[in-house]
């Protein structure tokens, strides 16, 4: 078994230290094989290109290499244990095939690099369908609040009833912060998108490689010049992903705990269609909001994977340390879980029914006591005086008719002037930006493997 | 597939919900098996005790979970996505075996308490095994630490040389953690020995259960007493456990930075034997210390996974709420990781190589000015004017004999006075609440089961 | 100014790097006067014992410490940034009382021992008072349970309706978490209660000094033995410490949550006292559960003062190190964070109004629906086809007299079975345990200050 | 006392509760005095360009602000318990001042959107400021690297000796690093460059303020549209201005980590000049590097600040909750921390006094084992046999000159390749914009107090 290990030196380990060591890192890797398999082909053109590999020795090796692509997205190319990692796994499936030029296609680089490559390659492609989702989620509640925006909600603050709202208002509100997102993660995107390929094991190489060629070939916006920050920007550059990721969440989380709140029968603001609400299998009443619950556990969860991350980076000494391998699962749960909780989060604003005699019912006439000091105060009391008039009778408010209120609140961003419309407009700028970022890198991708 | 699951009610969810809410939660249950089944043999030996099942229906279902944990022991019985969870996965098991009986079992408890303490054993158990492995490293740092007492070591402060030490007072120091430790985790295991059974969905129920048989049938110290409290625990206990992971995980952490450290040729005090040392893909001459960075990194995933469990738990309200399933995998991989990593470090202190000429050499003359500090003081000299006068003639300090000076350092805990056997004495007391606990567990875990 | 520093060489450091690192860290040490002084005091008697200091001498060191004690508790010693910390504070002022005598007690000890020391010392005291106040808010809540065990409360699940539960379970429950907690308190008690002086600056003195003295003086339970696990444990016994807070912080977290709710106008459950209850300066009709939205945020604190505390030390090589400053901060913010917090807890259940019919209005009949399928079980049918039928007929279901169905529900632990007698025993138990070590470590400080 | 704050209404809180939510804010707020102020002046501005002040009633409202302002920068002006909070002192010392004006300015807000406000406008000068220090260090580590671009040092890996490596790729390393900081800088300054002001209590007011014109006099970027959201961001922002300060603080501790091991003695590396190497109190011959450790320490610090301002935020409902108080104090150590850590970050750089002969010493002949591995290979074996020839000989590999052997790794960001002017000019974009940002907002700073 560890005869195929590339490192192979003739003793081997203790069982205990081998199994904490390699750990389950093997079963993240195989999400690496399309990305690993790409990286080779970029390098090995590049080889090609300053003479180390022949155009035919090129040529065989990239369509042996397409053939593993291929093979892993039909589920038949895995990664395991006695693999060591997919970096061996792949080159000990092409040394398979190709003897010797298999060997080659190594030359000038280690896995230090490699793992670099495939992690970035990894994390752009996840990025860009989280912002895709991201920008739909925004979309949707967009929609919804258009949809709504007439409709009155009891706004709160300590979690008491405080002034009149709008459901238009609450939908927006998280619009806008998704768009917020969006823009923190294109800073996370263009954080990533630099190429680390030919840094080595953090000090370079001999050989006269041309790292500007594979950045190209790969879709990178850049080169990551310095060979060392390539290395010791390993969990550096995935704490920044991570924390585009959090921003994601921490939106997410907020609306996850507005509509469970809101779902609840003593507010019954809001139901939630069958398509996302779960039974309970000892309650036959209960229609759980089980996403959304887990939505909001999950967000402490990418919360923790970007805490993790930045620790296990923050001490350490300058070029690759074996600690760094514990970043990589931190690192896909963050992705992964912010990509499902978007998909999610979209089914879920779709299936919300909203119950409007419950929201008006909702909006009790205390809510309008701030609204009555203040018309006090256009009436030329000093407001400290009009608090406490008001403050004083609070129960003889009389009640008011929501609509027309909402629609008095008409500056820049109230309930009766969303600007919806402003907000649609940073949602397609972000899309633009997005749309060609995809372009580029799926443009790349798709010459490489010649197509 | 979703009309096995128990809680089904004829409508189903969005394919992304659904793939969001099961999540990969079924591969942790698959690691429940055991104890879900032996929760459902005492809770069916209590249903018999109270007249609900008869003595012939318990001894069928005992035998058909016993069944299931062999076959689950043999690799046989596994948990699948469409299974939607252990719980749900066991009884339908049975209930295709024994039909309405399967169904019968499951009167007077709901998913949640089975969750709960299926956890709890999972816990315990885990507890257990870190307990001993625990006790064998600082069993095995006191044995160092006597075969090397008498080996100078530069103590240093700041990562400056600083005083004379030894190589002894190197390795007790982490043995004395380690028993300390062992006390954190009695308190966690205690709070984990508690039988959350028979709380159902966190209110009881109407039968008039026995909890104090179940708590007893599966070795559990004392029934939770309060139903909404067993669940509002959840997440709670597991942060306990985990708070006592990571003191280990703090030790094993600093005891891998010091070796890493001692290893550097720089250094050159220590050298790892070939069990623990992995070599590099690109280079040859290299003999890397994985398992202890390794250590170290996932000492911060241990961390983060108390982070996470704590924070999912701190803002829920009462009752059970489906963001307490992200608090498995957290629990599981804190207390995997913590196992892991002792055996690990058991074999990396056994492959331990001292190299007394480096570390006598590192024992430069410089390390004695305190030493001759204390002198001037014990001459006469007031502390302030010794330190200013020693501190002037750094450079000029002669040498001394190390061994001799360790010797002369005799109060308690001082290089040359160890009390290597307080700690043992403090150690074997520790083993023994850790056997006798042991004990309990598994002889009411026999005889559950009818051996 | 830093002529007065004790390590004083002759040069100075820049401004920037001065300001940096002291920090603010001399307010903190203002907390800590009469801990250094008192050890001190212990100090200087371990010295006269071992013939260092005369009999005399030691007279007038104590007479001059217990002096600073008394200007501290007057408010007149306080530590300013050019005293460089509160170790050098003391020992200047006595030095400047009684001249060479005030540099002869720093003989034999570093400034980390009297860290070290002060902050054990500091944090026996605080945790004392935690306990205490955890203890008086259990007890309130067993008293508050018992007032309104009868009173029906909605259970939730899934913040949805469940099932019938009841006040006196809801209070129960928290009392009992924080029987738990008190658990978890004393072992990080028992941590701490180890004597760190004697360690110096990590590798112990030459002069033969008694350790079992100074540790017996100063109340502790036992010498630190190893000196440099004295200084390694720094951060790992607050870490140990915080754990147990956060624990607290965790069962206040959720008390709150759930309040903060009950007292929304939606559920009107709980109204609070004016003692609790703030304005808003906006809203004159709100009455704001301020200090229990804080206490579920500083929950939030406390988890991170752990987070932080246990980071900072992860990493660290053997031997003090500089980074072990920061660790001071968040101890101190996470003992006092969870005392103000318990204390505002205890003002808050003491004000909370229940509302009775409120809480009656919540037990709609749908709660009843696993109650019915129960009874259907017990009619012979099996528990899934009852369920099934349960969930067809929801709306159908009839009211019920809410206080008869609590008292149905009398197996351990269930709303007609709150144990709350089982509760108070184990609350007597711990309160006997924290008395007795209050007492010890009052008796020793007295004994030692000449009272 | 409480006579004087501003939702006074008659009834006071209990001690213990009025203690714990106050807490320290105050002291807090006393940074913020400047910040409210002049958000006043922009709020009082914009409500005489709609009618409700008088030109003449700004002016005087502005001029006593104004002097506020002064106050305060000679330290006359602060904060104390009994004002509550910075925006009741500076209100209540206008209404003395000025009478009923004074309340009057207080017309359509709230205290929520004065502490969004203060705070968006404190986090802008900070960032500006910590971009400025982050671009000086970057600078310094350019110019070192430039100076010591020949001198060879050993890379290693696994913290074991590796390849050749330089003083200047390892310097170059961070100043990339940094050059990314800023990047990330910029994304959190401008997603913070949006005003909240007139959200009031989330939901907006009756009166047509004009949000553009308080944004634009107060320098903002633009209107943060959606009310709720202005208020629900609260936490967010400031989670996304930590994480950026966290990569910086990543970026410091490293070479913190670096730096400090490099000044070991086993090193000898660099020798740090007096003005950051602090003495020992008991080892006279010890230098410290106490800054850098610290440094080390608090990015800690940092990331356990980002985290409890996510945590806080994660789970709160919609509009405003007391909670966020709690995220001030971690938002203003996390900046404040950062800005010191760079100034004594710039000190200690230029503190470094580069020993060449250690350095070279350092480069023993096995880390030319890779090397000669290639060399194999491009004289035509394969890697793999070429790595075990040399892996079997690597005793007897033959020295080599370091400063040759750097000039021939020539790709792009090899030690022989630095392309520190390419670094150069990504910092010098950088200057760029944030020098036009600080122009931006100080021009509007000046204009808005009359200048």
């Amino acid at each position: 078994m560890s005869a195929k290990k590339l490192w192979d030196k003739g003793y081997s380990l203790h069982p205990d230290v081998e199994a904490f060591t390699t750990g389950d890192d093997y079963t993240l890797d195989r999400q690496l094989v399309r990305w690993d398999a790409l990286g080779s082909v970029a390098h090995a053109r590049m080889l090609a290109s300053i003479g180390i590999l022949t155009d035919r020795e090129f040529d065989k090796l990239r369509a042996e290499l397409v053939r593993v692509v291929k093979l892993w997205e039909q589920g038949k190319f895995t990664v395991e244990p006695e693999d060591e990692d997919v970096h061996t796994a792949v080159e000990n499936h092409i040394t398979g095939k190709l003897g010797e030029l298999g060997k080659k296609m190594h030359t000038a680089r280690s896995r230090n690099d490699q793992v670099l490559v495939d992690t970035r390659l990894y994390a752009k492609e996840m990025i860009l369908d989280i912002a895709s989702e991201a920008a739909g989620v925004a979309g949707a509640l967009l929609d919804f609040a258009e949809a709504h925006k007439g409709v009155p909600m009891c706004g709160r603050t300590h979690f008491q009833r405080a002034m009149l709202s709008s459901v238009g208002l609450w939908a927006g509100a998280f619009a806008e912060s998704l768009v917020d997102d969006l823009l923190l993660l294109r800073s996370a995107y263009e954080i990533n998108d630099q190429c680390p390929l030919g840094s080595a094991a953090s000090y370079g190489v001999h050989l006269p490689i041309d790292r500007e060629i594979t950045a190209r070939l790969l879709g990178f916006d850049r080169v990551q010049n310095n060979v060392l920050y390539a290395n010791n920007s390993r969990g550096k550059i995935e704490a920044a992903v991570l924390a585009a990721c959090m921003q994601v969440m921490l939106t997410l989380s907020r609306i996850s705990t507005d509509i469970v709140t809101f779902c609840a029968p003593e507010f019954g603001y809001f139901t939630l269609g069958d398509e996302v609400a779960l039974g309970s299998s000892i309650m036959p009443q209960k229609r759980n909001p089980c996403s959304l619950e887990l939505t909001r556990a999950r967000a402490a969860t990418v919360l923790a994977s970007l805490l993790q991350v930045a620790e296990i980076t923050r001490p350490l000494p300058s070029g690759y340390n074996r600690d760094l391998q514990e970043t990589k699962r931190p690192l896909m749960t963050g992705l992964a879980t912010t990509l499902g909780a978007l998909a999610a989060m979209k089914v879920a604003i779709g299936a919300i029914a909203v119950n409007e005699d419950n929201l008006r019912r909702g909006c009790s006439s205390e809510i309008y006591a701030t609204d009555r000091a203040l018309e006090l105060v256009q009436e030329g009391m000093p407001f400290r005086d009009a608090y406490r008039k008001v403050a004083a009778e609070v129960d003889e408010l009389a009640d008011r008719d929501a609509a027309r209120e909402i629609s008095k609140k008409t500056h820049t961003g109230a309930p009766g002037n969303l600007g919806l419309d402003k907000a649609a407009a940073r949602l397609e700028q972000q899309r633009t930006f997005w749309e060609r970022a995809r372009q580029n890198f799926e443009g790349a991708i798709a010459e490489l493997v010649g197509h």
